[in-house]
């Protein structure tokens, strides 16, 4: 009998279990990578993998598998699932988790039903996916990938002055292996959407099709300081007006464009940032991200033409680039699977883009990679108050169990 | 005879010498009021006034006085002209010293030349014009025309801790006079522009007509913190880009209202302020100045308008009003006057508004008023690179001599 149902009591009991590791005085839950508390929560999901009796194997940047292989199966190239469990300071509790435990939950369904795959099934956790303590996030998934030589990532220094190689050491999780030892056939990662649009649009299940690309600039304009009382509006270059300017161009372009661009000023100051002084410079930064290289390209041309027009007026700008990542493109066949099963389930299912960062992105350079996406309520999330109703969190696994039985020819 | 021409060289020499008191070892020019520095600078006015010939007195706010009177016209309301010798923070040498100098030259000239005017002429040097130290600006001028009680004053406390009534018996300028003690028929200050108006417009007199009014506020914008990938543009509130419209609002209608009507907002801060969170909320001032008191309640009605829309958006706004003064109009009669001589005399001359506070403002409460402004060469003020061409400071001194000469009905 293939199963249909996964257990909801063990998933979601379990994610509570994992949620409890690593709170503070203030009940705040910090598990930032490679700390005692990681290692906490690394320390109860390896046990939980034993207990289900997977083959549990470490690789040498941290990341954690635990694999379900048979005699018949051992040959074929594994379905790889899973996520991270790293979280950021005062995390919820299913960014990630959710991944790991939802995967593992599939396992242990289709091992007590009896199934025989046709490929070993293993679930991942990847090490340090938040970026919150050791620079770049997906350390451990672009280190898997062949993304970033092994070296240099345990070289990594923390935010807190501590090596990554050796904090690894430290809490007994820098395994043997070579990060890459296990070669998968696909990977897919269940996650919560961190963002509105499934809740807002009444969708359960998202079938992550792309993963947006990211340009991260920082822009500073100069123009003259001068007195705001005896200087008319003729003579003056405000340097804090042409910034307000950019943002609301960026953001009349990206609202009337009708795509999925996005473009924020997150940050912004003025200089000398006084009353009644004409500021002289304005520095801010502009986040531009859509899943279209193409379009990325175009909004960023526009952003440049627009600062060029500003130093046609007069202003000095310079541009400095913080971050460039192209889009990511999911692989179409299993976007379409994750669609068909949570149609034959009955629940309202849409394409979606995904606007954060996610180890399915690094693992997307190895093998046909694709992401299940369930509703977070509020858009909230790296929050306490991050939250997916039970009926979705349960849903979502349960897409996750029927697309696994698709991806391993269970019949 | 009736003197025409000014002795330049000593009112050049005699900025000059004013100006070298408070430099400190790097040569920045810091007269803060009632400092040893202003101490300084008061010793040397004083001595000055008294080598003149000029009746010395100093009123319980410390404003400084120097009288030209004969036994024929003292019982009638003397002219009073003057400004400050107090400045910012690494100042020029013009600002206020100018119009105390300047009419010092005029008093000097008149009383070498053997004229009679028909009331007395007196010179004032007017505590704490800057605020930079005591608070609010102008604040000897208050007292002197009963806009601030005198104990109130005295009782002010520095940015240092010091309190002003202390400071100025600390440095001997505690006078006996009780301010308002002297009664102008008609108040007169001579003044470099500070802004760049005249330089840009090719005229060498101001005739001050109008003094603008201030209106300060401060905002606060409260959105919502998104995450600048998951949430799509048309489910953000994003209070920093409410910030940046209002800004562009404000500038756009000042642009286009072809009135001297001025928006700046000088400074600017966003929450939480991380490049990839949409803003939460954005604080910001809103200086707007204009010479019409029904313009300005207009400029004002029309921000508070578009602050209600954001409301209706979805915004939470506060506005906190940070000062507001009325506009002051200078007196009529005076301000066509110093038009016919500047024109008498070749000096390409326009009516202007001031941007900046006065003493002048103050005074005007008491008697007729009106101010004389010189070009600022690139606008500069409070800044070292204060500077006026030798020529229009002479010029507009023998202005201030003509002026002179038909308000005191010497002929």
């Amino acid at each position: 009998m293939i199963p249909t149902t996964i257990d909801a009591t063990r998933l979601l009991d379990g994610l509570a279990a994992l949620g409890r590791i690593g709170l503070d005085a203030d009940g705040r839950r910090t598990r930032l990578a490679a700390t005692d508390a990681d290692r906490e929560g690394r320390d109860h999901l390896v046990a939980r993998l034993a207990a289900a009796g997977l083959e549990v194997a470490i690789d040498r940047i941290g990341n954690i598998f635990g694999v379900w292989a048979s005699e018949e199966n051992a040959a074929a190239a594994p379905l790889l699932l899973g996520s991270h469990i790293d979280t950021v300071v005062n995390a919820g509790h299913l960014d990630g988790c959710y991944g790991v435990l939802g995967a593992l939950e599939v396992i242990e369904t289709l091992k007590a039903a009896g199934t025989r795959p046709a490929r070993p099934i293993a679930v991942a956790a990847f090490t340090g996916e938040e970026g919150a303590r050791f620079a770049p996030d997906m350390l451990g998934s672009l280190v898997f990938a062949g993304g970033l030589p092994l070296d240099e990532a345990l070289a990594t220094v923390a935010t807190d002055g501590a090596r990554l190689g050796d904090e690894l050491a430290r809490i007994g999780h820098a395994g043997t292996l070579d990060p890459g030892h296990l070669r998968p056939a696909a990977y897919v990662e269940l996650h919560i959407e961190q963002g509105p649009v499934l809740e807002r649009e009444g969708f359960r299940i998202g079938a992550v099709e792309t993963l947006q690309g990211i340009s991260w600039q920082k822009v500073t304009i100069t123009g003259q300081a001068n007195h705001a009382g005896t200087t008319p509006m003729s003579m003056r270059r405000d340097a804090g007006l042409a910034a307000a300017r950019t943002a609301v161009f960026l953001a009349e372009r990206a609202n009337r464009s009708n795509t999925p661009t996005v473009a924020t000023v997150g940050r912004m100051s003025f200089a000398p940032d006084v009353i009644n002084v004409v500021p002289a410079r304005a520095t801010f930064t502009v986040d531009l991200r859509d899943p279209d290289e193409g379009r990325l390209r175009e909004e960023e041309a526009a952003l440049s033409a627009h600062l060029a027009g500003l130093e046609a007026e007069g202003f000095a700008v310079t541009v400095e680039r913080l971050a460039r990542f192209e889009p990511v493109v999911f692989d179409a066949a299993i976007v379409a699977e994750i669609e068909r099963v949570a149609r034959a389930r009955g629940l309202p299912v849409r394409r979606i883009t995904s606007g954060a960062g996610h180890d399915a992105q690094m693992v997307a350079r190895l093998c046909p990679a694709a992401m299940i996406f369930v509703p977070s309520i509020g858009g909230v999330s790296h929050n306490p108050r991050e939250a997916t109703a039970d009926a979705d969190l349960v849903a979502g696994a349960e897409v996750l169990l029927d697309l696994v039985v698709r991806l391993t020819g269970i019949r």
